[in-house]
């Protein structure tokens, strides 16, 4: 931490300052420029943190040395992390790709979703069971009914979940049918759900929200890692930005500024970034040759008559041709495709 | 809602597009231009709203003519709300200030907090008892034993508190000693928090998330009310923005647009927007001045020793010259100030 | 300037990043954590920016202790800027309303434009004769026709102009009949155009750029004041953002940012942020109550028939009663207005 | 264009909008729903663009149906533009990659990134002899002299030279020398630069704006075309946003947004959006993925000593690795590489 003081800034002010950083046992270092003076702080990051520097008099700005982030970050731990659910790898040189429908519908529709995405070698199966609807007029999911229609998919299929939990009081009903649990991107920073999914002893894929920075993305992860869950999958899905052609506005940037600080696994989800179907492709592939480990993507049988998203579900009879296409370029980009 | 098509669709398609809207009872009405057709739709909003017609061939895009919320519309009720907590009034002609520390930290310091708000001329005091954190390491709040204090401060002072809640199972002990339960701006789209808030018999205050537009918000109130609780007081706290010279940027103009808009009330909080103790005064002068109905700011004994947002906290010693300005320049602006 | 090497940067690094720092005759103050070292850096500001320190190995990154901007900014010139106008002062306590329509059109609107805001107590006109519009079928102003047109109202009622320019070879002819040089927003950083109207003897008027930082708005002024011309009035007219609401967000907080960076006067767009006639009165209140040293704003004898930007126009007829308030809560704000 | 009419406008509203369509020779189709009436309007686009129809009372907001551009559109112009630069091609199925430093130094630079560029199999050389810069006191370019560096390292190696223009009155010495002309991200909207190059005979590459819209840029190319100049290559460089991780953050989405909306050729800069080196091969093969026809990308013998914007350049000694990867990528898009 350093503390960047005012041009104004009187002796008293430094003074008081650097007593501030001494009474809670860390030390201060002082260097006087010309114009400003600047206090080095060192110590034990958690109790520096926790002092109001930037109120104190005199004080203009104060600068983060390192990162706010440790369990998550690639300092602490070097190597990719690598994810296996029921078999699927993501992560380090795993590629998967996790398709299905925006919301779980009717048994057929989840089975026929699934059987395209298993016929078009996805990895796993993605689908809502529990949905957050900007309105509450809209469809707001099947809840444990479609946690049951996923399972029973699974059961023909063999590929794994992806869903995702909203509410802490059903975490323990996903739990019993998920293997992923999702974390939406409005729930990137519901920090209490963030620490229940960290005592789960099932992988997390958690959304970066519209408007989070990626260190703040890195944080929520922590929140959960910290909790002992050490499997996270981190998914880039758009920002919001002032650009109307799309949704959102995917940040193809964050995918290896993840990669570098960060050993988890990284995916991009091209369906809700752009909220449009022609967008699909290009977006898909953008994020294999960015580096990401993994696609998720919307697929349905008829998306004319889908619930949810319809407009951005890539109808399943053309699914295969899609996946064909992204798992090439992902073994270009070197990753082990199964 | 009005059907855009692309300029290659073709009779078929607009055909399609018809069949599909009169399936479900509503009904389609073509305008044919020189290159595009456009297709009305009219009948049951919510039916219409399900059907994806974006996902059908031939459709450009789909414009809609209503506004997506009801009860929380202008034109659905037109008077302004006002709300009595513990009567301190706020909407309509009444003005409010809402003040106190960013977190609850001992009685002393409540009780300080209270004291200097009260004797400003301020009407609620706000503190956090559970607080949201982005680092898994801060100081996440005292729980009950806070609100306990905010209730002991109360009992002195006679001002009501608001203060947040962020998980559902928190609930009933936040109602308990809460007056206003606040929705935090990481929570504004927490849909479920929104619906159980719904049914409870406190007014809430409902702060708008850092990516969240205008008419999201008024969705987002729209799940309280829609559940029964009418009474919904919107905070405009800033926006995520590519400005780094303020935490967020404070969206003056949403002050207006919600006033015309809807008839719920509507305050500003200046400390969270700017992060910066020198913006506090203009901002809040600039809010009243747009039109809101109050103000809701951090003011902590000691900013210095504070566990959480110190530098952006007034003190309290100069909160009276601080409320004395705002509420003047409430009078000037027609509001009853009491 | 301060250097954050990486942590795994090697003590070559560091003594790399020495060399290169005393090489162009600064000093280098190395200070070593735990973890990182950082390395301050002292000396001429122009020699050391233009050092590449982070294209150096082992380079974090780097963090500027000093602001860029010089003659704009406060240590340098701790008095507020008067600016005088043939007699109309802006900046310090003097508040000024300038006011017009968007484009010269004809010689009776200009003059009845004119003659409403001298009734109002407007103290400067504003019209454009060089328009820069985003579709190259627009309008595209009158050019030295309007600008003699202007002129003629300026005789008429006394008052002082001011009028965009855009191409450098029409700064004469601007001169000529201008008395405040308009920089719009879309040449915030058409560094060229900012250095020729720093060799004029007229005041510029700077617009903000929508996606222009604070810090490099205060920096086009610095290529202004730079050139010789001290006289620059700052114009906040809204970034881009993704709320669809309004055209713009008015970034109110730029106002006191920059009366506590800068000594230049400050003036806020109404019309221009929002795009919305029923959000120029709360935006303009909000402007003064903010700190602003004027409003510029848009009026129209008849915006229904406007050749440009009709919908954001006050109609003259009203603007009596706008400009009363305004210029009301400017006295409010200690402002002095004549 | 529709008129979406107020929930309270008056039949004499509806009446007021009608008259004044016809006025101009348009037709109006009035739709009458239960709430809403709405008005199409078809007749000739530029007139009806200038009626300020959201001026009139009753008026909701105006739908543009058809889009604002004609000659840059797909519709006016199905099949691909291709650009053909001394031989270089670019756009339909033809790649390039455009290289070189950011600003010209010395004669011995230019050579020597120009060789690497043609030895990586590289297609133009990228260098700018007048520069942008946000500071009045750092590098501004060597102007005259550096466009003769520029032929010289063309004379050399037979790259054809792509280089920014500012200015107007620099227009004809830059022609002189260069083979494609830049506009550079700050002068996207720069309409009078536009409607010059647009008459010049020399292709031109159009940077967008870090907060122009893509339907903004192509407004911009619009101009250029307009003229006569039907050789425009766009190129996303990356927009304003919160994320501070980057420079700028590359909207990937633009490059297939801009492919299916217009004929023009499109390049990605990864040099000037994240404004960092270890993202530049990342983002350059996303935006070969996205469909890009080209990358135009900064190198520099010695970045370490670079006058401007070292940090983000690649060393020219790793450039042929980078390059070999990047047409690689490029075959596999299937595009033809020579």
């Amino acid at each position: 931490m350093m503390v960047i003081m005012h041009e104004a800034a009187t002796e008293a002010d430094v003074a008081h300052v650097v007593a501030r950083i001494e009474e809670i046992g860390a030390s201060a270092h002082i260097s006087s420029g010309d114009r400003v003076t600047i206090i080095g702080v060192i110590g034990d990051r958690e109790e520096i943190t926790q002092l109001p520097l930037e109120a104190m008099p005199g004080v203009d700005r104060v600068v983060a040395v390192l990162k706010p982030y440790k369990l998550v970050g690639r300092e602490f731990h070097p190597d990719d992390t690598v994810i296996d659910v029921r078999g699927a790898k993501i992560g380090g040189d795993h590629f998967a790709i996790i398709a299905g429908p925006c919301s779980v519908e009717t048994p057929e529709q989840v089975l026929e979703a699934a059987r395209a995405v298993k016929a078009a070698g996805g990895h796993m199966m993605r689908g809502g069971a529990f949905k957050p609807r900007t309105s509450p007029y809209a469809f707001q999911g099947l809840g444990e009914e479609g946690l049951r229609m996923l399972a029973a998919a699974r059961d023909d299929t063999g590929l794994p979940i992806v869903t995702e939990v909203m509410d802490p009081r059903d975490l323990d009903v996903v739990c019993e049918f998920a293997d992923v649990i999702q974390i939406g991107a409005r729930n990137t920073q519901n920090f209490l759900l963030l620490a229940e999914v960290g005592k789960a002893d099932k992988p997390v894929l958690l959304k970066r929200g519209p408007a989070t920075t990626i260190e703040e993305l890195l944080m929520a992860a922590e929140y959960i890692v910290k909790e002992g869950n050490r499997d996270v999958i981190l998914c880039e899905r758009g920002i919001r930005t002032f650009e109307p052609a799309t949704r959102n506005t995917l940040d193809i940037s964050a995918v290896p500024v993840i990669k570098i600080a960060s050993h988890l696994p990284v995916v991009v989800d091209p369906s809700h970034s752009a909220g449009r179907l022609d967008l699909v492709l290009p977006l898909s592939l953008a994020g294999v040759a960015a580096g990401a480990d993994g696609i998720i993507v919307e697929t349905h049988p008829n998306p004319e008559h889908a619930l949810c998203d319809g407009p951005q579900a890539l109808p399943t009879a053309v699914f295969g041709e899609y996946a064909g296409r992204v798992l090439d370029l992902a073994r270009w980009a070197g990753k082990t495709v199964t």
